[in-house]
């Protein structure tokens, strides 16, 4: 058996993707849609006092393509607290025309690859930001994907040893370092929690920059042999004007 | 032909996923909402008085993402119970509104790999414990996923002979030991009764363990070159007042 | 080339799963429930009487889990008759609640591989019984899956030469034997029909039996290397007196 | 780089696979629906005018299990003319019930494989009733289904070379033959059409010709190593009475 | 690590498929569905108006098959635009019958395969041309596919040194070179913003050059061994009274 990778988690994660329904948005009075855009709207002010808090971080997106027109991404302490944000928002009026396109649940994850052995991450404000990321200070576009490390008989990850293991993700690091300043990147682990073993969000003020990254990383031998991907989805910030403006018909 | 692995049967298993149709639900008057609820506690109610009748057990959750809201486990002595316990809790007003999402249908299994040869286990009430799990005693989270051992041209668990798979299983089952106490699993056996091999139903206090515990196990080879996985679940349990709770809008 | 498997078959086969729409049958009016139930008892009993006439076989099942509630299996002698009774079953009022949900086209099948080459079918009465199962003698337990022989590059069973498959469906088939009196089986082969090779039947008093059975079979060659299978279902029979019970509300 | 097969083509195909709404069908108004099925008989009617003309040709058929109930095929001259048979038939009433299921857009083609090198397809009496089929004339039962020819690292059919690829054509064209009377089948190209490689239509007297076909076909090298099998669809046609007939309630 | 491949992009693109809901649009009054026609020919000659201002472009094309009945394409400078196009697409009041059935989210690519290095596309008019393709003078079929190279074992092109895949790109280009004139080829880049990691764009008079170019292109190494293939969708452009036509009830 090849030794574990030792990981360090931070805030738990969910990833809320969502499609509207427009026809039935559509038929409804303007002042019943005004008075649920103001609800949406004052949910996802009061979301936000979270950073304030140190208690979680809070963010919403519009999604391009049909797969889903919008994403609602909450970081929080605990598990239970994901689900109570996923009850809390079913119970506002609107969500019955925010329909559920798909989903990402996991916690925020460092692993040993990454990290100096022997450091307590608690003690590293570096550290620190990275488990505990601020979704309000971050780029304006994003894009998410979940993914895995294969298991083949000639291309598994987890039978190589550890020494191979970390040589390879180093090298797969040096690229993401040369993006340095135009792409944040956040590792969210999910084995045990979600249908893949991680989920990976990314930030960036020119989308291109993600195209241009994930593409380079392709001929990484870390993605080229070891890495299978599920969906994308790419998208852009907005605040509480822009949402109301979004849903006006 | 390998040597096939003998196994003892306890209690038959269903664990039922359902979604909330939360648009119907609000759009119900509050009294109706309210007499649900109730059918509903007094149903819950009445399951978890099984468990004192050694006939079998219950257990009710909330469940992450949005795959599933809910999973209600049933354990029963058998096969007939669980269609009865299936059709009685449709029979309910308000399984109108808790849509299926997600089942899973087996019976609690112990292998030899990990039992000695010989005992009979009527007779261990360690193993009895095991055969027929009490729900109630499980600690706050849970998580299921179903899986298979992979038959590929390279990887084929049933092509290996006995032995191996015992050397293979005595080192995977030392990762579950060293979580004694932390991690409760209960295996469950799903040949010709569901679409994957086994299930698998984990409970801790901290859900993190899930993750740290099936990350662990992925570099064992067990699951490094034979597994392979379906979807994840993750949750925690709820009583009477909590699902009213959660259920009141 | 290898030389094909000759096949004699049988009567055609139609396994029809549904799942109730419990939602829409409970806001009916008892009256209309009651009148609905009756006439699939009718529909019932008057399928049942086909095996009188040796014109073919029927029966009705409640199945386990949320994939589907009931299964009714036609046998008939015509490809012609299995689409009038899909029509048939349609077009009663109580089928607006017994929705679709997976289904299977096939014909009983006796292969080479475990029949004596230059016999007759028709002048043997155990042939005769395999090609024209009765349903009715059935024990209570039912189990469905389909299945496919695979071609992969390493495991193509369809490049074995003839003389190989016989020699491992021979030692597959004595696992069978092991539990004759127990387990009844009936195989029907699909290609050209539906979307996999074959449908297996299984019948059986315990339904662990259906899990012990084809857990062993699983460590033989033959399926451990060559078989890919479906989606597996397990319930049991039902009389119009059941049915009756079962979808009173 | 392998030599490609010169391929010639005749008519377009749309084969439009459709499901009954029968809950909405039988709500209906008993003038309504006799209505909608005249209209569609004459629908049906005057579509197979067109093989008079030498312009096309048309078939309607009942199919076998819960994937569809009724398909229609579509033969024209153009790509264009097979769109509007869609919009066209979609305009009917009548389609309100016949709910879209599955579809296959392709073209008549003929490989060089089984055609002589130099001989000018349109003088050929011959091959020009295989490239542009009347259906009118073809025997009670059909069946279809699409298929790719596979890419695997081992068993990759477009690496072969030419003079392979015939040998392995020529072999398995002889299986054909030796149905010869019996099976009628038409190839039909989609590759940048829809999404699998061919689509294959096959009629016989006996539905037990197919399964007999495919099945001794399957033991051959071409399908064995190379080929990669869609849904299979099997039924009969219907005339405008039956079709009236059918959808009598 | 291979050194990976240079890209330089255009325009963002949005593809956009719908079914129309045909059952919802004959049951509104003509006046209705008069006026959404109306408001659907203004948007579509408001957006083809882009094209002058050299701010993208705009396609509208009708499609064979179930999969989808109508693609609309943009091409846009940014992918805010690509989401806004979405947006206003579904505050029309016809959006309502014209249900989202698939899409792609990409970019204009050309890869230094194909172009020569060092070269400045903004300086060379012919490049221009095709990073930002005018949609207007394309010949009147369209065929639209997905695609992936593969990263398999043996066949991983990420894998592959980048002489050998310039080798096998210009190769494979050759045959692209054989239809110019007669096919028309756009190719986006869709890591990071969709699941594929390309879209294929063709136009051509006759779409059974698609068929023929595809299908040479598949005996070709760069298709046969490393190419996967998505959905296939293909159709032909229609003006704005056409679309009206084609929705005339």
């Amino acid at each position: 058996m090849s030794e574990p990778t030792q990981t360090i988690e931070g805030w738990y994660a969910y990833h809320d993707f969502r499609t509207v329904d427009w026809a039935s948005w559509k038929s409804m009075s303007p002042e019943m849609r005004q008075q649920r855009i103001e609800s949406l709207q004052a949910y996802s002010r009061s979301q936000r006092e979270i950073e304030g808090r140190e208690d979680g971080s809070y963010g919403v997106y519009l999604i391009a393509g049909h797969k889903a027109d919008m994403l609602i991404v909450h970081f929080r302490k605990t598990m239970e607290e994901l689900i109570a944000c996923k009850t809390e928002f079913e119970k506002l009026e609107i969500a019955d025309e925010l329909i559920p396109a798909y989903s990402y649940v996991s916690i925020v994850e460092l692993s040993s690859y990454l990290s100096k052995p022997g450091s307590d991450p608690k003690d590293d404000p570096r550290l620190k930001g990275r488990l505990e990321p601020k979704l309000s200070t971050q780029p304006k576009h994003v894009c998410f994907y979940p993914m895995n490390k294969r298991r083949n008989a000639d291309d598994n990850w987890y039978m190589l040893d550890k020494e191979k293991r970390i040589e390879l993700m180093t090298s797969h690091g040096m690229i993401g370092r040369s993006y340095a300043g135009r792409v944040y990147q956040i590792i969210t682990g999910s084995i045990g929690f979600d249908d893949w073993e991680w989920g990976v969000t990314l930030y960036a003020q020119d989308p291109l920059e993600f195209k241009k990254l994930i593409y380079e990383m392709r001929f990484d031998e870390v993605s080229a042999r070891y890495a299978e991907f599920g969906p994308f989805y790419v998208g852009h910030t907005v605040d509480e004007g822009e949402l109301a403006a979004w849903l006006n018909v």
